[in-house]
């Protein structure tokens, strides 16, 4: 099939054919398949949090709370160690079961296999091809232990992270660095004991507002609805255009990180054979160059 | 005064000609001193934590026991939110009152005047300058609330992170990503409570040697002492060269982050004129530079 056959046979509700495109965008043909879909524009929401915290849960809620407004949703869960080759449907998730079958819910693995940077580099794609694709909400999944939130934070409007009660949670957050890429913080699980505790905590800690939720029975989920409804409409165009340096920083990071010759000059420079200024200008340099270094990105 | 004769009055014990080397490596004359000076290796020692852990406390008993093996030392104070013009020295820091006459200890503080990479641009240089001038041993004292840390990781060997005990340093540090970079924790103002507390706590945080010492009394300082010679004994190429690949990716994230077009791109991405990946590119195309991003730190 050609790229045009695939974009009409996506439009047409394949779920193989929009998977297909967006393990396009992955690949060398990025601009290609961009180009023919032209620029689109969905909501996108962070989910991140430690392991355990339940952001499965939490999207599965979200995920019925935007069908019930007819919105059609796709989920991008960012795993580093995903065994799915390219991505594949998450049909062993539990919890997203109920939407499996909903033509208009998508759920997807982004794998970004171990590629440094691989992130910021698939994902601002993988949201054209679903905004392209007619779905209005992209949620993405990330599972909240390093680098990855920092990359998502400047693509999502807003960033929810999900922590359970405890200090365990909390300190793993700081540690991360979640709770200054944190829009929303939702404290699930929070029948239990100590919610009240760490909700005060956290307020020391992060100005974002802090919601207490119990995703596995629906609780507080309007009211989380509310909270990413209202930071959406807060929305400056001093906050896009922030986001937007963030994105170009980690791409630009990225592309100098995957440099064949990263390697050579970190040894020529630790041997005392040049000096790191040199080094580093010397990324910027065509001659060191096949005449762009982020080539493999357009 | 020349450069030239600027290098010859500062090896003849001008501290004012080696403060004036130092500024002039912030300057755009770097590349000039450095190719007069030629390249020059002296041991680096990163010191970093929360405010009032005891960071300058610790580093004058380092001073002292330095100063009693013969070696000359020079201590780099990193303040973002420095008051000097170009880095004055410290008299005002009472602890480092007894190595202030002494003409074979420098200290001085590297205001990286908000520029965002100052300091990755502007250290190198400086420890470049401090062991042509035969300083033996650098010292440099960080804040360790920020990004400061990660860019001095990339420099010392070892980095010592000094904590007092309690939950609050523990966390602080956490949030600030310091335990990641930590090759050593000192736990000073061991003598109070909780000192063995927070040894458990952080073991379980990192695997880094974690020590107890009392800087103001001195105690422990001969174990942080050998324990930094241990670390340093350690080093390998492989080490050197992951060091050296993160001082090079410091300075190139540096250069384009201060990109006078980048604003420009942020907000043509945001006004969705211009996808991120383009954006991301123009950045290493010579059309948009001058000549060379990095032209300013050669």
């Amino acid at each position: 099939m050609t790229i045009e056959e695939l974009i009409a046979a996506a439009r047409n509700g394949s779920t193989r054919a929009a998977g297909r495109l967006l393990s396009l965008v992955e690949s060398p043909r990025r601009t290609e398949v961009l180009t023919a879909l032209g620029r689109h524009v969905a909501r996108v929401i962070g989910i991140t949090g430690p392991p355990g915290a339940g952001k499965s849960t939490t999207i599965a809620v979200l995920v019925a709370a935007y069908r019930e407004r007819g919105l059609r949703v796709a989920v991008l869960a960012v795993d580093p160690s995903s065994p799915y080759s390219g991505g594949a449907l998450l049909g062993d998730r539990i919890r997203m079961a109920a939407h499996i079958n909903d033509a208009d819910v998508l759920i997807r693995s982004v794998a970004t296999r171990g590629h440094l940077g691989g992130l910021a580099e698939a994902v601002p794609a993988a949201i054209n091809v679903l905004a392209a694709l007619s779905y209005d909400v992209v949620i993405i999944e990330t599972v909240g232990v390093g680098q990855s939130e920092i990359e998502i934070a400047a693509v999502a409007d807003p960033t929810v992270v999900v922590l359970n009660p405890g200090a365990g949670d909390a300190i793993q957050a700081a540690k991360a660095g979640l709770l200054e890429v944190a829009d929303i913080v939702a404290i699930n699980k929070a029948d239990r004991d100590g919610a009240d505790q760490t909700v005060r905590d956290l307020h020391a800690e992060t100005d974002a507002p802090i919601l207490k939720i119990v995703a596995s029975r629906g609780e507080g989920i309007v009211e989380l609805v509310d909270a990413i409804d209202a930071h959406h409409r807060a929305d400056t165009p001093e906050r896009r255009a922030a986001r937007a340096r963030s994105q170009i920083l980690s791409l630009a990071l990225s592309a100098v990180r995957t440099r064949p010759d990263l390697d050579a000059l970190a040894t020529a420079v630790a041997d005392g054979e040049v000096d790191v200024y040199t080094a580093a200008a010397s990324l910027f340099t065509s001659a060191n160059v096949n005449e762009n270094p982020l080539s493999t990105l357009q």
